[in-house]
This record gives C-alpha cells, sequence and structure tokens, in this order.
C-alpha cells in the first residue's frame, strides 16, 4: 500500500499513523486536522510523515482514507471524503456504527467505505496520546461488510492483521447493542463514580493519598473527553439506556441487600458476579 | 526485628512475607492459617519460613504478629492473639476500624495491638495471590494511634516505611468513611457492572472479543471474593449505603440527561467528572 491520509490526528488516528510507520505498512501517510495545532503537533511527534489542510488533495493523493475524528463530526466528514472517491477505500474508526450508515447508504461512492471499530484506546485524547501497539493483539469489528466492494474489505483485512488485529465481522446493530454492554456503560459508570466521589469527598488529598489500585482502575474512564463521547451517547442512546437500565437495577438490588442485612443474599450476587472471571480471565 | 507471626497467609498476609524476607526486614517468619492446605502453599511459595497450626506459641515466640484474616475473622482472632500477648505488637491489616476497634477497646491488652490498613490490593486471593512490591510507595493508614503504647506505633513505623509506604494517620471513624469513598463503593459498582453485563450479553465470547482494556479495567474488581468482602460491607454498612445512594443519584442523573437528550447537560456532567484528572493524574 502506497499512500495513507488519515483525518483526525488524536489518540486513535495518531496511533494508528504511528504504527502503521513503524510496521512499514505504509509508504507515506499524510496527516489532516482542522485543528491547526494538532497538525503541528503531530507532525512534530512523527506521527504522519506530512500534513496538510486540503481534505481533497489529501483523499485524491491516498490509496486508503483514515477518517478518525467523534461520532458527531463523522457525519460531516465521511460524505466529504466519499465525494472525492474514485477508487480509494475509506475507512472510520468510531465507536458506533448504526447511525453512520444508515446516514450513507445513498451515496454513490458506499461500496468504497468500510466501517470498521478498532475495540482499543485509553482514556488520553489529542496528538499527545498516541501509543504505538495500541492495536496489538485487539479485535477489530467490521461492520455491514457486504455493502462494501470485495477489493475494500480485503484491503482492510490486510492492513488491520498487519497491526496484529483480530477481525470480527458484525452487523451495525449488534456492533452497538454490544459495544453498549462492553465499552458505552463502563464509561458511564466511569463519570458517574468519579461525581460521587468529588461530591461527598471534598479533601481531595485524601481521594489521592488512600487511592488505591482498585478505585484508579474503576475510575480511569472518568478523564474521558466529552467531546468524543456526548455524540457517542447521542447516537447509541437507546442502546445505552437500555444497559444503563439494567445496571441501576442491579446496583439497586446490591443496595437492597446490604440495606437490609441479607449478607447471605449479597454473597449469592458476589458469586455471579465472579462469573466474569470464566470470561475475562 | 527478630520474628514476624503472620495469620492469614492471603494475598496480603501472604504479600508481607514476601517483602519481609526479601527486604531483610525480618530475621524469621512464622505463617498461620486455619486452612492446612493455604499453609502448606505459603511454605512452598516461600511466603514465610516455617508454618504452625499453634496459634499461641506462634504468637509468644513473635515480637510482632500480623492479623490478616477476613473483617468477621478478625473480630475472633485479633482478641485471642492478645489474649497470648505479653510485650508483643499486634496489628491487624483490614479494610474496616471502627467496629474491631470498639470490640477492643475493653481489652486488656488493646496498647499492644495497633489498627492498620495498607491501601494496596488486587483482585486475586490466596497465597498464590501474594507478589512482592505490593506496598511500595502506597499508603498505610494507621488509625486510633493514641490508644497503641508509643513503641509499638514506633515499630510499626519502622517496618512499613521499610517496606516503603507512606504512613497516614485518621481516626477509626475517618478511615472507614473514606475506605468507603475511595475502595468500596468501586467494589460494588464494579460486581453490578459485571452482572449486567453477564445478564444482558448471553454471548459469552463476545463479551471475551470484544472487552477492550477499559471495560476490564472497570469489571476487573468484580473477580473479588466474597469471603473478604461481604464482611468489609457487613463492617462499613451505614456508609457504604451513604455512598451508594450518591452514586446510584449521580447515575440516575447521568441517564435521565441521555433520556431526555440533553446532551449540553452530558457534556457539563463528563466535564466535571473529568476533575478526577486533577486529583489522580
Amino acid at each position: 500500500m502506497k499512500t495513507v491520509t488519515i483525518i483526525g490526528l488524536g489518540l486513535i488516528g495518531g496511533s494508528l499513523g504511528l504504527s502503521l510507520r513503524q510496521l512499514g505498512l505504509a509508504a507515506h501517510i499524510i496527516g489532516v486536522d482542522l485543528n491547526a495545532d494538532n497538525a503541528r503537533r503531530a507532525q512534530e511527534l512523527g506521527l504522519v510523515d506530512e500534513t496538510t489542510a486540503d481534505l481533497a488533495a489529501a483523499v485524491r493523493r491516498a490509496d486508503l482514507v483514515v477518517v478518525a475524528v467523534p461520532m458527531d463530526a463523522m457525519l460531516t466528514v465521511v460524505p466529504q471524503v466519499l465525494d472525492e472517491v474514485a477508487q480509494q477505500v475509506v475507512i472510520d474508526v468510531g465507536s458506533t456504527k448504526a447511525t453512520l450508515l444508515t446516514h450513507l447508504q445513498e451515496h454513490p461512492r458506499r461500496s468504497r467505505f468500510v466501517a470498521v471499530h478498532p475495540m482499543a484506546g485509553t482514556e488520553y485524547s489529542g496528538p499527545e496520546a498516541a501509543v504505538p501497539d495500541l492495536f496489538t493483539d485487539k479485535t477489530l469489528v467490521v461492520c455491514d461488510a457486504q455493502h462494501s466492494d470485495a477489493d475494500a474489505v480485503q484491503l482492510v483485512e490486510q492492513v488491520f492483521q498487519g497491526l496484529g488485529m483480530h477481525l470480527l465481522f458484525l452487523d451495525a446493530a449488534d456492533h452497538d447493542l454490544h459495544a453498549a454492554y462492553v465499552s458505552h456503560i463502563s464509561h458511564i459508570t466511569s463519570f458517574a463514580l468519579a461525581l460521587t466521589v468529588l461530591e461527598k469527598e471534598k479533601e481531595e488529598q485524601r481521594i489521592f493519598d488512600l487511592a488505591s489500585g482498585g478505585f484508579a482502575s474503576t475510575v480511569r474512564l472518568a478523564k474521558s473527553s466529552p467531546a468524543m463521547w456526548v455524540p457517542i451517547f447521542r447516537q447509541n442512546r437507546l442502546n445505552v439506556l437500555d444497559v444503563l437500565d439494567e445496571h441501576l437495577h442491579q446496583l439497586q438490588n446490591l443496595r437492597n441487600l446490604i440495606a437490609r442485612e441479607d449478607f447471605n443474599g449479597l454473597h449469592h450476587a458476589i458469586e455471579q458476579a465472579n462469573h466474569i472471571r470464566k470470561i475475562l480471565p
């Protein structure tokens, strides 16, 4: 593959540039970011070979275009990119799929687009958050691949297997439901946990002194940016509400067991929760 | 310090034995565990120098006795140990303090006891869970030190500073409240999250495929054992309920913002949650 254009040089776009360069999977990488400061830093950090503000030219020069912007911007940027496309392959790397794919379904170049979601990330954002090996041994979900040209899907397979990812083909609706379970809900509980502690614990130094690994790991995702996450919750609203209502129900149940001092019941519930060990050893 | 007796050879007791041996902070370490299999494995793993089932003799031979059993057993074992004590120093390493200290307040040897809580742990339990360096750079809370003899507190300072811990002196009621915020509540949210996902996501292979670092870190604590945690929730019940009610309120609020599509409000709430960055960088 000769040239890759990455639009959006944050955690995911930047890490992708870094990995493609380090593994020699792209001969040349062009970066585009609306934020000129981000673009400059991405180049300084060696995430891309060059940057430009000319989106149309950057698309035309590419073999593969990666759109790595927040999900609200995705709805504008992906159609703009597809408008410029001849035989290039275009992918998004966003966290929700149904809204975007519905939005694109009438686009004349739809078949050059492949919707993918790398199940990888950290709580940080921006070019400085880019890290190598972010994608190694992680899952790449490819959605509704039957609506993409075979050569386009093949290029995606080749690139992401080259990054050490395992591919999983799902339809967009299934993806959005599973993503609500295993990613979106974790962020909401973490935001709520941070708000709880910040509300109840006025002595910030005490939080710092006492926070052990357990607290730090459950509250880590609460550092995640609203610019990325609000559009995800907006686009996956019904699945998120469904899972969140189940979570509220489970939490209320644990609360009631403690309130009425039913410690046998609590023991049983914790044993049930321990089954997660079998799935995530 | 010559001889340390550790009662309870699980994650904390075992890790303490390992660290004291590796750092040369004790000349001889005696292990006691009601479970003969645990005792045997602790010795095989090199966590202690010898094991015995004779609690009274193990206490009499020690300079320092560490009681590292679940909080319900603590209420029986610590008084048993203190009954055997002449000039030995006895510590617990438990996660709640007010119930235990009230229980001990009339004991004739109370002043030989120092209540400490190392703010360190993992989700695993048993002798195999013991790891070196568990305590390095962590906080050790010392509770109600004014009720302990000065030489006993001094020995505790010397040993745990030797392990690289920072000491923090709190009264028991404050400790239990702060521990509810920064440790106990994280476990409850994690148990509830595991139950939610196990309830809603029937395709276990999908959980495994899709779980990225974020989910794994929020659900990690749900692997923790009920034998350890139920007694903690029982003894710290009122603080845990208080913090849990605030957490339910915060979660309900995020849910309502999403339900009524108030995405500006949601953005603001996430920005507030992001303040946790300032405290836990």
